[in-house]
């Protein structure tokens, strides 16, 4: 297991040379590998960092600002989706066998005997988030899901973290050495300017990334401008609208000015599926019970300096524009804990520039838009980008939620009724991902065990006799795994 | 159903504009539909296909110069391919349908109830090839799977065979239309320029493409630079390595060397699966064998002038090239019916170049590799690129096969032995596809039934009603879908 010195120097080039040549030898060792002995190494790694929670937590309270509260429940996340992950290589599907005999009579002519199954992609390169110390971190959702496919990981340390990340680090590659794992399974490395060669270094196969969406576009430019493009899971942003039917205004106003704005702030408000955007009908008491409650919710301290700066500038863009009026005037001088900000707009407003107008404000702001059928509500929403998640607030029998739902889901990963969009399970249905600039591939998740597909790929073996096949794909089924044989799904 | 004139004159910018308008208007007609209903409409223009039997082979015979019992047989594979579609479809797996259960005692704290399908991804655009007029161009396996998928298709004609794919392009609109779907769902559009417009429109979602290296990466960068940048599903070509081992070589020398003629001149050479590339032990029998056999076969008419022409160009870089050797010299000057070409040089060469020596000389022509041993062997494999197949030539119990196949796994997409790489079945168990240049997609495949889920996204519903949900999601299950539920998969 290699890893960078303790103290959070940059890794230099020869390092990241000699981490890249490890992680390309790992590579065939771990894709021969049984799955069953990566699941036994991601449960070494979920112990050793349940293990150490009492060290882990303190620095993650130091470095990112985040409560004790917040960041054990967040370390749990963390190990339980290790141990998720662990029982999906148990499991086997994910492989997704399929077995084609040969066929004589086959409709368009003989068939061959044809077997496929999913590979490891090879070596990856992971860009940690700064808002998640654990979860979207060294060990978090991208890491857990490529070392369960059997990639070697390159794990690029978000600079919000740095002791948290080396610590974590130190710990992952302890545990997954003494489990066993080849060197150059995993590595953590450091500095500002080696993502660029990281993303553009011919020995790595795929990248995920969580952050910005210029930071984002600019990975994922490299990565498709490559000789040899390669895929690049990015999360970049996400404004998170939520629509208030005129039904549920009616009937539960309170309660939903109550869980927009806790949700809106948790966390002083730096989560990728905080919503930032709230239509209410024109008219409603909403934006008076909205701003109300919000009023009452104290400052907290963002992540960093750099994040404050960077949400105070977004928040005065959006204060400043054309038929945007401030409800609540939180701090917006880039002070470390600014208390929560609402503003407000209109749904032709927001038509005429939904490119500015839902640019992420990065921490505790919103902006509610008043609309004044669905005609105009739908006229703003089909103007908006892509999403991870979209929410409809909606009575019993809402004939409004029946027509807006097929509407959100075109531009959403995840679509909510009466729920609110901060806090995203870990399990098999989770979809966190979304059409551009949500993500950079829509066709993907980074959370929920759907998430181990990123880092594979599918090969067949045709007219291949048994004793060669790869052991998932023999005729006996020695690893009992689910597959689909002639067609036919057998669990 | 909108179609343009029957001349082949080209589609013009206001026509595209309305076509890409109707395709954005169907997108949401089909993604609310029941898979049933597309897949009657599948079988529909299978039928209406085979009964244009008559009229559709000579003209593909004429405009591409292959033999009528090629494109007859090439006609009953797209209209087979339809039809497994149409199963695809019936079964209902595709959809990859996910429940999670509300659970308060979830591991990681309370989880919603949340439930996960595929929907269509949207408008398509789709380049026709020119080297199956039938199965990869107009009513092909690409546009099979979209439609399958829910998704409109915008479909650009190959200028190789402009008479067949207006009338193909016909057949298909009239069948869609009158099995009852919306207009729009399926459209020909032709032109040179066409293409450029079409892969940077804002209303398509993806795009697919067979054909060239140079004109797919060129579509590629163009769908990756877009403000929103779309999924590009390109097969660009292939020189598909087959490796003899020596035991292979002593034993059936003459049953190889007859294979591999049968294989390479298969369709005068055009055809992205052809082996290109012949590995021999050093000192064998095998140049000797295959120079004889391929003496004998004579030339075949190319699909056109232009692909002839492209092909001599090739030939004569490989023939010009250091350390190659011409040992069947078949013509070289850009006639229409080139007789085959052989060359041959040593593996320690083509380690050295391979960036030439592997390029794709698409047609009746062939390069074979002499080794030494496994280790020289190993490395000129190692400097291959991606490709969408490879084969081993083996002996039984024979360990270099044992010892190769995991390389030829990392290197290509679907990996034979004892086999030829042309002839591709559709089937379940199908991968064509395979890492850079072979696709710039090395996740997916483009034939088999899982080319569907290119043209699919996943979305998550939250805390939804039943009767807000799709069918497909709704407690009772209502299709009688295979789903997993709480982790545990359901037949």
């Amino acid at each position: 297991m290699t890893q960078t010195a303790e103290t959070a120097t940059d890794t230099t080039r020869q390092e990241l040379d000699a981490l890249l040549d490890a992680a390309v030898a790992a590579a065939p060792v771990l894709a021969a590998e049984r799955p069953a002995e990566r699941a036994l190494r991601l449960r070494a790694v979920a112990d050793a960092l349940d293990a150490a929670a009492g060290d882990l937590v303190p620095l993650a309270v130091a470095e990112s600002h985040l409560t004790e509260a917040r960041l054990t429940g967040e370390l749990k996340r963390t190990t339980f989706q290790l141990r998720l992950f662990a029982g999906v290589l148990d499991e086997g599907a994910y492989l997704q066998v399929t077995i084609d005999h040969a066929d004589p009579d086959w409709g368009m002519g003989p068939r061959p005997d044809l077997r496929r199954m999913l590979r490891p992609i090879g070596p990856v390169a992971i860009w940690a988030a700064s808002n998640f110390p654990f979860a979207f971190s060294v060990a978090g959702g991208d890491t857990a899901s490529a070392l369960a496919a059997g990639a070697p990981v390159l794990l690029k340390a978000h600079p919000g973290h740095p002791r948290l990340s080396v610590e974590t680090g130190r710990i992952v590659s302890e545990a997954l050495g003494r489990a066993g794992a080849p060197d150059g399974a995993f590595a953590l490395v450091t500095g500002v300017e080696i993502g660029r060669t990281l993303i553009t270094d011919p020995r790595i196969a795929a990248a995920a990334f969580t952050g910005s969406l210029k930071g984002g576009r600019a990975l994922f430019d490299l990565a498709s401008g490559r000789p040899v493009p390669i895929p690049f899971f990015g999360e970049l942003g996400s404004v998170n609208p939520a629509v208030v039917t005129p039904a549920a205004a009616a009937a539960r106003a309170d309660a939903i000015a109550g869980g927009f704005v806790d949700s809106m702030t948790l966390g002083a408000g730096q989560f990728c599926t905080k919503p930032g955007l709230l239509f209410v009908p024109a008219g409603s008491d909403l934006p008076r019970l909205v701003a109300e409650r919000l009023r009452s919710v104290p400052g907290a301290p963002m992540l960093n300096a750099s994040i404050a700066r960077g949400f105070a500038g977004a928040l005065g863009d959006l204060a400043g524009h054309d038929g945007v009026e401030v409800l609540v005037d939180g701090d917006r001088d880039g002070g470390e804990a600014p208390a929560p900000s609402l503003l407000r707009t209109d749904a032709a407003t927001l038509a005429g520039d939904a490119e500015s107008l839902t640019e992420e404000a990065f921490g505790p702001a919103a902006l509610l838009i008043e609309y004044r059928d669905r005609a105009e509500l739908e006229r703003a929403l089909a103007a908006i980008h892509g999403q991870l998640t979209a929410t409809v607030q909606a009575a019993d029998d809402d004939p409004d939620a029946a027509a807006l739902l097929p509407l959100l889901a075109d531009r959403a990963g995840r679509v909510l009724v009466n729920g609110w969009p901060t806090g995203v399970t870990v399990s098999w249905a989770q979809q966190h991902g979304g059409p551009y600039p949500a993500t950079t591939s829509v066709q993907t998740t980074s959370v929920g065990t759907a998430a181990i597909d990123r880092f594979l790929r599918p090969v067949a073996y045709q007219g291949t006799p048994d004793a060669l096949l790869p052991e998932p794909l023999r005729e006996e089924n020695p690893w009992h795994l689910p597959r689909r044989v002639d067609g036919v799904l057998h669990r």
